[in-house]
């Protein structure tokens, strides 16, 4: 039950950012900001139909991420949090998501938007986004609801996770 | 930037699905259906401050699932379409997310609820959901606007992606 589990990169994401420091933190926090997949070629015929989706999730490795701690104070907060509580990039297994917009697909290449993610990164899978069964109205969005002045776009990363 | 990564469990879901046959096929669809995640015990406190939150998503690994097709017909529709705009288990990297809520925990023990997993899947992450920045109001929902009559709790999991 706890054997390793291994993936191989569908794909490489290619941003602006060269750089984990300022960075946006989210893709809500990225607005308009654009990057491309190159999908590997052998997986075109995988992306059949998927123009028809305005967002996907990508599922990515944090490959600039190196150890965790179980402990740590996000970007968004001040104060410490378990790390399960957070979108932190230093975890057990350093996976990350981003519902990005599609714009438009041109045989491997996929042209997206609100991307809040450093260029290089090993892009694991790419799932659509189904608003009927994605979205949540909560009850309790934790210690993001002590911070309700938060305005994400303004926010950056910096070196604290190197 | 394609080479293998490799990724350790950081615990086991457990529900009362101990077949992938007759399953909800998304956690819309698994209104009420309730399961437990035993979490490596050396995490728990990774823990701190999660229950703030009254959904969680999970990211885990399809152990179930060998090989993949590009093009699949999903439970969802009766017409085929490319992998990736699919959230058909059999994939390059057979990883899943749902969004599930959280009712409590118990030291390394998380009580959850509106689950469509089966029993015995290795959880690889949890992250927090924050309905400002994990919600979409989606312009285009790709195969799925075609459906507009689908009840999701009608559908169930058949053996096709066995």
């Amino acid at each position: 039950m706890f054997q390793d589990i291994s993936y191989k990169p569908i794909g490489i994401i290619h941003t602006h950012y060269k750089d984990i420091t300022g960075m946006p933190i989210q893709p809500s926090g990225a607005d308009g900001v654009s990057g491309t997949i190159i999908l590997k070629p052998e997986l075109t015929s995988g992306l059949k139909d998927i123009e028809g989706f305005s967002h996907i999730i990508l599922i990515y490795h944090f490959h600039l991420a190196t150890g965790y701690k179980l402990e740590v104070t996000p970007f968004m907060d001040r104060k410490p949090h378990g790390l399960f509580a957070t979108r932190v990039p230093l975890r057990p297994n350093p996976i990350g998501i981003s519902t990005v917009k599609l714009l438009k697909t041109e045989h491997n290449v996929l042209y997206i938007e609100d991307v809040d993610i450093v260029d290089g990164t090993p892009l694991l899978d790419i799932k659509p986004f189904f608003e009927k069964f994605d979205n949540r109205n909560c009850s309790r969005n934790g210690w993001l609801d002590n911070n309700r002045t938060l305005n994400i776009s303004e926010i950056k990363s910096d070196n604290r996770f190197r």
